[in-house]
């Protein structure tokens, strides 16, 4: 049968979503639980890769299982194995057709911020520290972004991928609370793509960028340079 | 000169403010800070105890420097000797009479909860998770706290103190985003006091207890045996 579940995870101390050789990584710790759970070697698929250092509020995958195994046990046991910045939020056995990958039509990642003169130690690892920016011209740029683009001038080198035509639903650069938060949703991302976004906005509120940039990047391409840290990513939600 | 300085904290992974042997301490990390900042051995004076694990948004504390050092650039050379979870947000001269333990006037603390199915890992030391609790039966009961009453009750033993009277100006409990709330603030607390009372209220939304407990626990002492983990407790404010 099989198996989607949902995910939850502090990126803090791993290479990422994705297995490399001698490193720790989100899907080879669920791989190992699901061993020992079930004793099967599945193949874990996500909705796609996150970097190290990106958290996720909500990951979703899927993987099979040969032999039955009582599916209201699954989270939980999971859970049992997995370190505590692993979290399973839900398990549930969908159609054999069902691809985590290829059938996400929308996902959406939050980008956090906040001002301070000194860096709160409660956000290490969390959020982004930023100093006095133009919130006015971040806001009127965010906007910018939102459309059919071909958005290879905002990625990195380094996956293969069929186009770099994207659509951007919403991209909004937002107060709330002591918080700056940018979202970010569309049809899917490329390498670095919401960090090179939140770079450059990040840029546009230093003076160091102009918001008719973004414009000339997106029909003439790029690279544009600047990228932020991942520790303040946040994959929100991946939706089917 | 004697010197205040305001510090933040992430309390996890150290045995608490206090120096202890062969463990780590804020005190002793702010201690060895400024011997290699001034090359004075200090004598840091905190406005009270945080427990292991306990967090702080602003402590204050004091200590006295013999030979003259340039005032502007102590928070930033403590800063660059402490670790991240240590921050001194911001250090100014005070007058000589200066106590941060004995003059503090108000200390104010806040209780983090959350409501889940699954514990969020990217709260993993930073707030409890909370199943379905009777909210309305807390927020009552948190008002039952305020007032000046011998707390006693509320204490663990282990610290010596003139007198177990205390005035808490206001206990609430309240709702705040994803977030509830406990917020304490009092002219003084005793050893775990506030972490007895998060516990007791912990329990009364369970159903275990009731309000009318904490009057007659007030009046007539204790111990009430609740206790809330420290991992959620947070150290706001400090007034003098």
């Amino acid at each position: 049968m099989r198996v989607k579940i949902q995910v939850s995870y502090d990126g803090t101390g791993f290479c990422g979503w994705q297995v490399q050789p001698g490193q720790k990584s989100i899907q080879g710790e669920i791989t190992a639980a699901a061993k020992s759970l079930t004793g099967e070697d599945i193949s874990l698929t996500g909705s796609g890769r996150t970097d190290a250092g990106v958290h996720a509020l909500v990951q979703t995958a899927h993987f099979d299982l040969n032999k039955p195994f009582e599916l209201k046990k699954i989270a939980a046991g999971l859970n049992f194995y997995l370190p505590p910045s692993i979290r399973i939020l839900n398990a549930g056995r969908v159609h054999d057709d069902f691809n985590a990958r290829f059938d996400a039509k929308q996902k959406t990642y939050t980008y956090l911020m906040y001002k301070a003169g000194t860096e709160n130690p409660l956000l290490i690892n969390r959020a982004l520290k930023i100093d006095n920016l133009d919130i006015k011209a971040m806001r009127a740029a965010a906007a910018e972004f939102a459309g059919t683009h071909d958005f290879s001038a905002f990625a990195s080198s380094g996956s293969e991928v069929k186009t770099t035509i994207r659509t951007i639903y919403f991209c909004r650069f937002f107060k709330k609370g002591p918080f700056f938060m940018l979202e970010v949703s569309a049809n899917g991302f490329l390498y670095n793509m919401v960090r090179k976004i939140a770079g450059f906005l990040i840029a546009i509120g230093q003076g160091k960028r102009k918001k008719e940039e973004i414009v000339k990047f997106l029909n003439e391409g790029g690279p544009a340079k600047e990228i932020a840290p991942p520790y303040a990513l946040y994959l929100k939600n991946v939706e089917y």
